[in-house]
């Protein structure tokens, strides 16, 4: 028998691939020892990491988020992680998608003028374009929400949910410009090395690549400097690809806005000048928790699970240095 | 000549399509009768009405808005009005898309703990979510955050804004349902008469039709009351299309949620009890108020101009019953 450990709030049924399983529920209090061949962490890295004390004889680790950054660490080179590709790019897709539209349409300030119920302080929307955008024209009549349709936006990474958020932002008819450490000609993907040569242009950027070595800090202080007055930077992938020393300045000087979903470091404490940074939207890492987050993750999980018992190659594999 | 009137805050100059354009640019403080053929209102109608009462001699109206309810009332019927049809359809599909978004990504709670600086407060959304949804699985992890993904939505009008709309949510793969005063087959859209029958299905009911006798409280406490539990109403249309009486308790009953770019009566009084309603983001009437708008709108007056002048059909003539 193949022991498959899972998450015991999680229904493991779709784990059941063959009549090889035996499914092994892993409840949070586990206090013994416990032996696995296959583990399928909880979500909750805190609650998988009491869990991972009392494993032994773990081969693979089949996660069921798209970030492995906190799992290859402590399991060691000499086991399989594998992560759930694919299954959260619709989630956290959206919601790059989501938090872009409402920075560029001020909902954050709309939202205190409904609370203050003060319909006049509609115009505070039109001086609030003028302050971040630096665009002094005076339009009349007052210009109060920007729109995406046109916009230039800078993708940097390319894996399977970057490409996702390309397919959703195809009808705004966006000039999507790209860089990604893998480059390619089509569509073109230029590579990280003209990153600082290409963040003047854009209008969005969003960063969407996994946190490892090389993209610990990708993020500061120059490059922040380079980037257009009242642009957007998003990120919805890992918080410390930004250097948050950096980030925090910018926005308190209203050079750039940003829209974060999370942070470096996470939790945010209570104390932490982040949450009071002006031109910021800050969600506290929710984009992928909806509710088909337990039945896709599974769902792809299982499938793995069934390559490796047939000894076929592995689909979605972590490279540690990736 | 031909006098066109226009707002003097706007660069008149796009309108001069011939040498028989003579431009009379009108500042809000006019205090005299003034002849003109063509009057290009104000955006603002209050602005527009004060000049309205000194003009003299208009033959044909240019609006450069997509509504004109409260234009052909005040011009009476034998002046023949226009609107910017196309003009808005960006900004205001655009709106329509980022308010359905944030509403199902739980934005306004988020911001709240956002200004709170707690993390520990994201499982406020699960919470949120469960008791907005009457989605009871108690999912693990807790789901936070809604998909547009796979919803149904059902499109109240299909004019152009709509159609708009529609080519947005093209990538998300909602079921979309289309109702309208005019039936069609390709793609399919039902008679008005079906509404009632199809609200109980729709995820989102989002309302995109002029306001006219026929549209004048059109969802009222009976509609209401065939939606969804959860389901989310978007109106950016005109306040008066929805019976605000009727609109009120049932979000206060949490039985749906709400976005609005408009309301009734609008402005909205500081003591109305919308302000105040649970379930609801409401923004103060922006959607079509992005830097984009003047070109826009002038660029198709001057086309209407255009025709006119050659005593070609026009376009965009507001049929006042429609």
């Amino acid at each position: 028998m193949i022991r498959v450990g899972y998450p015991a709030t999680l229904d493991g049924e779709p784990l059941r691939v063959s009549e090889e399983i035996e499914l092994v529920p892993l409840a949070d209090g586990l206090d013994h020892e416990i032996e696995v061949d296959v583990w399928v962490p909880d979500p909750y890295p805190t609650r998988a990491l009491r869990i991972w004390s009392h494993l032994r004889g773990v081969r693979l680790v089949l996660s069921l988020m798209a970030g492995t950054d906190w799992i290859t660490p402590i399991v060691g080179a000499d086991v399989t992680v594998c992560n759930a590709r694919g299954a959260h790019s619709v989630s956290t897709a959206e919601w790059v998608v989501s938090a872009v539209l409402a920075m560029l349409k001020q909902f954050p300030l709309f939202l205190d003028v409904q609370r203050a119920g003060d319909w006049r302080r509609r115009r505070e929307a039109a001086e609030e374009y003028e302050r971040q955008t630096g665009d002094t024209r005076r339009l009349h009549p007052a210009a109060m929400v920007e729109e995406l349709t046109g916009k230039r936006v800078l993708l940097v990474g390319y894996g399977t949910i970057a490409r996702e958020i390309e397919r959703l932002l195809e009808p705004f008819g966006v000039d999507m410009v790209r860089v990604a450490r893998h480059t390619q000609s089509e569509p073109v993907v230029h590579p990280v090395s003209m990153l600082g040569e290409l963040l003047p242009d854009a209008d969005v950027v969003i960063l969407m690549l996994p946190l490892n070595d090389w993209s610990r800090g990708l993020i500061g202080s120059a490059q922040l400097a380079r980037m257009r007055r009242g642009a957007l930077l998003v990120n919805a992938a890992r918080g410390a690809i930004v250097q948050t020393d950096a980030l925090v300045p910018a926005l308190e000087a209203g050079r750039i806005r940003a829209a974060l979903d999370v942070t470096d470091p996470e939790p945010l404490p209570a104390d932490h000048p982040l949450w009071r940074c002006p031109n910021l939207m800050l969600t506290p890492h929710v984009a992928a928790s909806s509710p088909e987050f337990a039945r896709r993750a599974l769902s792809v999980a299982a499938e793995e699970l069934t390559r490796w018992l047939r000894g076929e190659p592995l689909a979605n594999v972590v490279d540690p240095a990736q």
